[in-house]
């Protein structure tokens, strides 16, 4: 990583160091391909139409989405195929964008009980055989989704709604916590794998089995699934850092910030300085196992030990100088996805210089 | 508070209730006046146009602001006294932009260093003495701000620098903790007292004596502050529910969230509904005291367990029956400031109806 901040940058802001984007697709889209995987990343992490051009001309089959409103700003852009992976509560305004959308694109939808099935299909109306569903699997995770046998009642609620039933998710999110990737992902695959066979048990012709997560996605061997859909591997975060899932070198995203209050040990406090990134641009996720609550690539000994709106307090490491005022540090936010949905648009750095901006579209479409 | 969510919002959407909203505006305005304090709100919080204007009808004298930024979009609006609270590092760009702010309004600045004040100072050049600046002091929350001892040396670096030295602030931030309120304001109290005394020994006018916080501003008692800054009490949140800082009837703003996933217990799992509210619209503060992500109104003793971009996970009391899904409910984010910066617009209701549609104009707005 270059940790040149261009002059032009007005501090606190969102950098992009494309090269490293550019780098992190297609890692994962040669890993994909070599194990004869499709690709379905999740764009809710970047939410801008430029990346999820780059990620389907590296050969993604389609995108991921959480919203409604997020496949609606895709599919303006003309993405093709989109699986909204969110267990949707259709009344009668979802049921018209979804129609709307389908008309666009092939479209997938999640789903996780017999009841949330019929009133899609009662919904949709003669429209529901244009939607595909998924159900939703529980591998683990324990927010939504259903346990593996029980996919195969809520397959048949789908069907008989007049609903596409084209096989199976899930997100194996208990991988994000250190030393769980690789158990999460055996987890994962055995959920999909007893579903899958479940469903096909019961008449059902499974084409989907589509799986998470940027801690799972490259972990080799033998998988259940015919698709993943990793977010945040095209950035990096400090989540992934710490879970040993990427490196600071895979870091694509960082936090421009300057020092603005600085504080040598005296009287009994710590030797610290703010910086003006705060949880208005970095968010404020910090699970109970991260170490602080963002981190310093180029100080990895440094730790963001509080967070208010616009200060982040790094307590300095005793072997290193503190900065001066008006430095300008770059500041890795711990959960990339919500860095993303707080700015408006992100500059584009190559090298040390400004190359480009870009709009995040789907910023803020939470419906 | 009325717990019906009008028909025509689609979930996940901010509601604010403006009867409410009216109401906390007019008691801290009011308690403010009897106490002879000048109010002077916080306008991170909303960073909404509409409810400044309620704020200076009620009687406050100007409002705070945490950015640059944010200043530019009210003094757009018309606001002709302003605040920015916060330690500033000014380069160029900066003092161009202070320059016309304070062509259009009173405008006051914090510095919390020599250095900062100088280079400030020299930045601004001619135009130094048309912004104030006030002197950030640390009465506790150990953020910015220097010592009380130490104002003196900042406001001299300020003065030679050619700037005018108002006063000083501070904002006891360690009220954030039950059972801390008191304390804090009384820290706050000792700290300005002793602050604004060193700079008056000095040979300073202190005009401006300015303090925080909605957790403390309603502490009566002798103040040494000549304004306060409170920010939240507009709307409320869950964090001043469980500091009891408000009451359930006090809370304006809560979000509207639709049950997408419901798990009665089974197999060692627990009773749970997820609703479609997560971090991207509830903001992920969560301070280690907080017994959750956010608290239902309707359900005090339901539980957010745990908050993904756009899942809520709440555990649901064995008192009450698990709702339906489809099931629309309100929920109560922790921190408001965040919540509010998430979307870029707040729908208003009264009495169980859509009366409005207000943008968070100054939404994003980090620098």
């Amino acid at each position: 990583m270059n940790h040149v901040i261009p002059a032009e940058v007005i501090t606190p802001a969102v950098l992009i160091d494309v090269d490293i984007l550019d780098r992190n697709i297609d890692r994962m889209a040669s890993n994909m391909l070599n194990r004869g995987l499709q690709l379905r990343p999740h764009v809710k992490t970047h939410k801008t139409l430029e990346i999820a051009r780059k990620q389907l001309a590296a050969g993604a089959v389609g995108i991921t989405v959480a919203t409604i409103g997020e496949a609606e700003v895709f599919a303006a852009d003309g993405v093709n195929d989109i699986f909204i992976a969110y267990p949707l509560w259709v009344e009668a305004p979802h049921a018209e964008r979804l129609r709307a959308l389908a008309a666009k694109c092939r479209l997938a939808v999640g789903v996780d009980s017999a009841e949330s099935a019929t009133a899609m299909g009662r919904r949709l109306g003669a429209d529901a055989g244009s939607v595909e569903v998924l159900i939703e699997v529980d591998s683990g995770h324990h927010r939504s989704g259903v346990l593996p046998e029980e996919v195969v009642d809520v397959a048949r609620a789908a069907s008989s709604a007049g609903l596409n039933v084209a096989g199976v998710f899930t997100f194996p999110g208990h991988s994000y916590k250190p030393g769980m990737p690789t158990g999460a992902a055996s987890n994962e695959n055995e959920a999909l794998g007893r579903a899958a066979a479940a469903l096909t048990s019961a008449g059902f012709e499974v084409r989907t089995i589509s799986g998470g997560s940027t801690p799972t996605a490259l972990i080799s061997g033998e998988t259940m699934a015919s698709e993943l859909r990793p977010g945040v591997y095209v950035f990096g975060d400090a989540q992934q850092l710490e879970l040993e899932r990427c490196t600071w070198d895979d870091v694509a995203l960082t936090v421009a910030a300057t020092v603005v209050s600085r504080h040598e040990a005296a009287g009994g406090n710590v030797r610290r300085v703010v910086v003006d990134a705060g949880s208005k641009i970095l968010g404020s996720d910090r699970p109970d196992w991260a170490t602080g609550f963002a981190r310093l690539p180029e100080y990895p000994e440094a730790r963001v030990t509080a967070l208010s709106e616009h200060h982040a307090t790094v307590v300095w490491p005793d072997s290193s100088e503190l900065p001066a005022l008006g430095t300008r540090l770059r500041v890795i936010p711990n959960h990339v996805c919500l860095a993303m949905n707080l700015v408006d648009e992100v500059t584009v750095v190559r090298d040390g210089s400004v190359v480009d901006t870009w709009s995040v579209a789907a910023r803020g479409r939470n419906n």
